[in-house]
Parts: C-alpha cells; sequence; structure tokens
C-alpha cells in the first residue's frame, strides 16, 4: 500500500502574508505536516494547484480528475477548498475509477491556532487506505460518498443530502 | 454510527507542570482536541485512566477491556501510551469482542510543537468508523492488526512483525 | 509600578472566521496573552477599540488620546495597528502628557504561526516601565520616539526617520 | 546599538525527545525565536552552554561572566534556567562590568503551548537595551536588580526580596 497525496490550495494550505495582511498560497505545508505525523507509509506528494476553491473552474476539475487517472497508486489523498469540494468530488465520481479517493480540506488554515487541518489529514490518510474504490469527502469527522454530501455555509459543517 | 472515545493517558496526553518540570497528567486534552476537529459525528468521551503505559499492569488493561465490553458503542477509539500499546491491543483482541476497537497515541505530546497527536486521533476516527469489528493499532499513518504490530523503540515507530 | 493595556484592534489581535474565510475583530487575545505571560505586576486592561489601524480616523485617535489621559496608570500599552501607528503616536506624542506610552502591534496575528506578537507585547510591557515619560513605538526589537519613526510598507519593517 | 544574546540553556531551550519522553538540550530555538520576532536590531548569538541551570556549578557561572566580559556588546540577554538565575545574576553582579545584562528564561519551554518564552525574550531585548549598566532578572513582566531577587518556587514566580 502507498498513498497519493495532490495538493490544490484550499483553506488547509493558506498562508497569512504579513506585507498584504492577506491569505495566500506559498509552498504546500503538506511535506511538513506529513512529517510531523510520522508517517512510515510509503507517500507520494504532488503539488498540482494552489487555489481557494471558489476560484476553480472546469479546466481545473478535468486537471485533477487527470491527476487521478493517472496517479501509479489507486489510494488517493486530495487537500481541496471545502467551498466547490463537493462539486470536485461530483466530477471526480462521475469518472468511475477504479481507485479510492479522498477530498479533505479544513475550516481553519493548518498554520492558524486551533486548526482542524491536521485531524482532517490524519482522518483522508485512514479513509484513503480502507474504504473501497470510490470517491468520498473527509471532513467533520465523518465520511461522505461523493454523491450524498453538501456544505451547510450557515453551519460551516458538511453534512450528508 | 457513533463513536466512544477512552483515555488512558499516554504521551498523546501528557502536560508540562511548570512547577516541577515534568510531564504530567491534569484534565485530559481530548474534548478539546475533538471540539477543534469540528467532529459532529456523536462521540461519547470516558476518561478512564491517566497513566503512562508504562505503569500499566493486568489490572488497568482489564479496566481498559471492560470499557469496551460495555460501551454502548461498537466503534471505540483508545488513547494510550505507545510503549505498551500492543500489550493492551492483545488483551482486547484476545478477548474476541464484536467491536472495532482502535488504539492510538502519539509519539510527541498534543501540547508540544510538531506532535502528530491529531493527527492519529484523525486516522483512529477514520478507522473506527471503517474497519470491520477487531482490534487495531493506529500510529504513523496506517494501521495495524492487534496481533500482527510491534513497536521499534529503536526507530520510534511502530511495524508489522 | 502598575501598568494599563489598552487594546484598540490592528493585526496582533486578528482572528480566523472559518465561516467568511476573513480575519476579523473578536473577543482580545490581550488577556489570555498576559496570563501566559505569568505576569504578576498588576495590570489593568481595556478594551478601547477593535479596528485595523487603516480603518482609524482622528476621532479614534481622539479616543486614544482620551484614554491616556484618564489612565490612572502613568505607565501605558497601546496595542495597535501597525499602517497607522506612527499617526497615532504623533497625535499622542503632540499632547505632552507626563506619562510613558508605548504602542505596539505585530506583523503577524498573535493566533497564526511564527506570530511576532508576544515577543513584542514582552518588549512593549519592558519600555513602558522602563523609559521615561514621552510616546514610543516597540516594534523589530527596537524603542522609536514618536516622532522619529517611520514604517517601511514594503520591507514591513519600522525604521528611524 | 547591538545586542549579544548568550544562551546557557534552561527550560526555555528544552525540547522534547520523542525516543526517550525526556526534556533536553538539542540546537538552541533562539535564531528561529529572533528572526520570528522579526528583529532588525543587529544581534550577535551565542550558544555558551546548554545545562538545566540545576546543574550549574561555579565552573559554569564563571565561564558565563568570562563570556559577559569579553563582549564586544554592551547590552547582554543571557537565557538561563530559572532555577539558579538568581545564583548567576549575583556572580555577573559582584563583577562591577559596566555593561547592561539582563538574565531571562521562562516557565514553559518554548516549544510547548502557553510558553512565557517569547514574551520574557521580548521584555529582556527591552530591558537590555533602555536599562542603566547593571545586572537584571527579567521575568514574571518585571525588572529585578541582581542583588534584590528571589525564585519564589513554591508560586514559581520570582519577586522582590
Amino acid at each position: 500500500m502507498s498513498l497519493r497525496v495532490i495538493a490544490t490550495g484550499g483553506t488547509f494550505d493558506k498562508s497569512y502574508d504579513p506585507l498584504t495582511g492577506a491569505l495566500v498560497f506559498v509552498e504546500s505545508i503538506l511535506p511538513t505536516a506529513i512529517a510531523r505525523a510520522r508517517v512510515t507509509l510509503p507517500v507520494s506528494f504532488e503539488p498540482l494547484l494552489a487555489l481557494d476553491s471558489l476560484d476553480m473552474d472546469d479546466t481545473h476539475r478535468a486537471q485533477i480528475l487527470s491527476a487521478c487517472e493517472r496517479s501509479p497508486e489507486n489510494n488517493i489523498v486530495i487537500i481541496h477548498g471545502t467551498d466547490t469540494m463537493r462539486e470536485t468530488a461530483q466530477v471526480i465520481g462521475a469518472a468511475g475509477l477504479k481507485k479510492t479517493v479522498v477530498l479533505a480540506g479544513a475550516m481553519v488554515p493548518y498554520r492558524i491556532e486551533s486548526s482542524d487541518a491536521l485531524f482532517n489529514l490524519g482522518f483522508a490518510f485512514a479513509a484513503a487506505q480502507l474504504s473501497a474504490p470510490g470517491v468520498f469527502v473527509a471532513m467533520n469527522g465523518q465520511l461522505f460518498a461523493w454523491d450524498r454530501v453538501q456544505k451547510n455555509k450557515t453551519a460551516g459543517v458538511f453534512e450528508s443530502r
């Protein structure tokens, strides 16, 4: 068993820019987070995109799907913004790959106090190894099938639909 | 689906005592960690023990087994010290419960910089929901069956045996 | 000796809002920061404003000056945004109070990884006790007189002028 | 103005060893802490010792005094364990150097949650620049003369004597 981790940006990976006061994308925190987690499973990391998921369009989703298709690993974690995580999950889900793909993100950036990012990463690492082939969203300590999930933007949580 | 989380102490939950300079057990960090993780799954938390796992004996392991037996939830996460995690897993594993029990811990306390604790908690939350009944150790981004795991104390990692 | 600490907002005190993804003001972190610092000096904390300093106008600066004037303590720390810290320092400096007033802030919010906020707070606590009456800006490990300081916005540092 | 920062170990600089579970000294965190603080003042860093201050003897204190004597900078911060900070301050104080020497430490290691270390470092940086020649202890948000301070080990705070 080995895992592919694909970074696409999202809140998980945002960083504070002291000069502008904005949250921006710099180098992905994922290699640091995986080292911190003391993971001994072979992991190949692919920094594919660095986008707020509200800025993603069909072309970006096609790129993500393509990255899943050509991944030599059959167990894939995608770190993704929460706002359109469901939309990307639908594109990958509809493709019917024979791989286990788990999308995860964070409501608070990894680099900010009390972030849920590291928990979600751990959850996704387990889900990507233990679930049958399919496409899933891992958030709030739960695993949702790609076609039965929505983000409740008022409450800031994912829920079944 | 709902989850039982049982605290028994271990490195995961150690706290620095400014007066003595020692790492000690105070109130468990687990409720704080679960809140931070924004978990929406129903979780019942049971603070059972607060011990370094090197200080555990057969009586303590019997208490942990008993807590698993009487748990109304069939999906259980046990936070445990790493040094004798395997021994406790063997006691629970040999009992043949029809429940999914995942033991997890940390190499670095939750409250210390660059801790693996929150990742391992997320991993265990997924493993406890997604695995068939059985007893498992979740460390280093991997899930090990209770009778096929050992801690390599020189390297500080869990591995198959 | 006792100290007054006045919060006015600024980067120091910004907090991440998981629902909107914006950095906003909630309850000031200052009481938490002062407790963490294990300060035994008597401190009275005054949460006066909660503003990005770019949003401050003359009325706000008059409020801050007034808070300094009526402060029963003669040693005052003001936590303030960096963008117009100099302007506020000038308003207080021109008033010629017989008090020691130290303005400090942060380039990275207290709640974000690798923040300079706690260091700057410690620096300001010392400067407010050890400096003669006057108005000062404490940033980047240096103390600047109110009429000889400017923010270099390209480099993100304060410097003499 | 430039500053010399001398590391001698102490709680401030302790690091958790995942293999042994002990708090030990590895490379000093001070260069990282000073960079995080965005200090623009010239600072020369001298990693002199790496000891728990309970393990210091007269030879170590002579080494620290000697480092102060030969320091080309007249403003010196010494990071030191709290248990015998007063004893070292007395050795340096009795030498009557024409330099400003500020000893500081921490009750909680820098690398542990809610540490006072970074605040104390900021406080010491200001005190070392703003105080007249002499030897001081900077802890708990206060500056104490070397011959009028003691550690209250029950309360874990420094106080006047």
